[in-house]
């Protein structure tokens, strides 16, 4: 059965998945590198950005798990390029050549656009649709793998309060960020519709794993 | 040197320390037992209500930091009573004729009201200040001991944001509450001031230590 995913979403101690003014300069906005910055220690983040070494504990072990068995992702709009970058035709999200998806991409929003290939498996895809309507979509493309729902915040929460999400992972980064986009907003009582757990690290980052019951 | 601590302060995934709706019947409103069911199974507890038995792992180590060494605590006017507990000549607080104190208590409030003396050497004082001058008034009655910044929510966000707290211990229950009063508003970067450190425990419960820098 094809399940839908969500993989190293990160937010602060006070629940803020993104910070505040967005820009193509600071895409998590003044929460600048905070939620980030733990995992560039991983053996996972060296590897995409071609070095040797990297952590191979608790934090690894999480967010290495990004990609295995993953047939597709869906991502909001806001992950995909800065406030506006549908007015840019030469944008092709913020990843390079050779973004870490290697599988269709499906970007939800409102503005119509023409697939984007990209080397290594990516290609975007540009639809406007509710969530269930975009999981079908992306687990057809999944061909019988799992989809990854891959955020941005509001985009998850749209996810999760539609009761779409069969396992998710969040990293909780110990700083208060403040100000921002909060993950929790209107999902009271989330967590009776899941097996959940909690390990911390030694980074200090808590990884909380939502399983959805009966999965 | 007589600090200023924070023990065994539970707050939900979500960030809320107390529920909506608080009345007589439902001190946590909305959030009924859910904050604190994982206490019910420490051995602490089992000591207060005068049973045999309860966990003596990890949950316990943190809850048992309640008392030793402390000499004052200081408490919010809702954390005395419900709404309306001024009003009530009667009311003597939620913990009937022993309360868990055991030394001078100073309840924050605007509405002045003679001490009360209770057994085991708790004694309730109420006196309307700012957190500074309460700490200050707590720690002469302390005699050199710590002093316990006991809640709730919104006064000890006073607290925090005044910088009056040396050590704080958060246990992050893994419940989403949606709705009540939040801890962490309006308290962006505070662990830029402090050694934070998470530790998870079997229960589901994370517990977060902030420790003054320099303390």
């Amino acid at each position: 059965m094809s399940l839908a995913h969500v993989h190293g979403f990160m937010i602060s101690l006070d629940g803020f998945g993104t910070g505040e003014d967005l820009s193509m300069e600071a895409p998590f906005g003044h929460a600048g590198a905070r939620l980030v910055d733990w995992m560039k220690s991983t053996r996972f983040w060296h590897e995409i950005i071609g070095e040797a070494g990297g952590s191979r504990g608790i934090d690894n072990v999480f967010i290495q798990q990004h990609s295995p068995g993953i047939g597709a992702e869906i991502m909001g709009a806001g992950k995909f390029g800065p406030p506006g970058w549908h007015n840019d035709p030469a944008w092709k999200g913020w990843w390079g050549p050779n973004p870490p998806f290697h599988t269709p991409t499906f970007v939800l929003t409102h503005h119509p656009h023409p697939p984007i290939e990209m080397e290594g498996g990516t290609t975007f895809h540009f639809i406007d649709a509710s969530p269930a309507e975009a999981l079908k979509v992306a687990r057809e493309a999944a061909n019988g793998l799992d989809v990854r729902i891959g955020g941005g915040v509001t985009m998850l929460r749209d996810f999760l309060a539609a009761g779409l999400v069969d396992y998710m992972h969040v990293a909780v980064v110990p700083v208060l960020l403040g100000r921002g986009v909060r993950l929790w907003d209107g999902l009271e009582a989330l967590e009776e519709g899941y097996h959940v757990e909690t390990v911390s690290s030694p980074s200090g980052v808590t990884h909380v794993t939502f399983t959805r019951n009966g999965v």
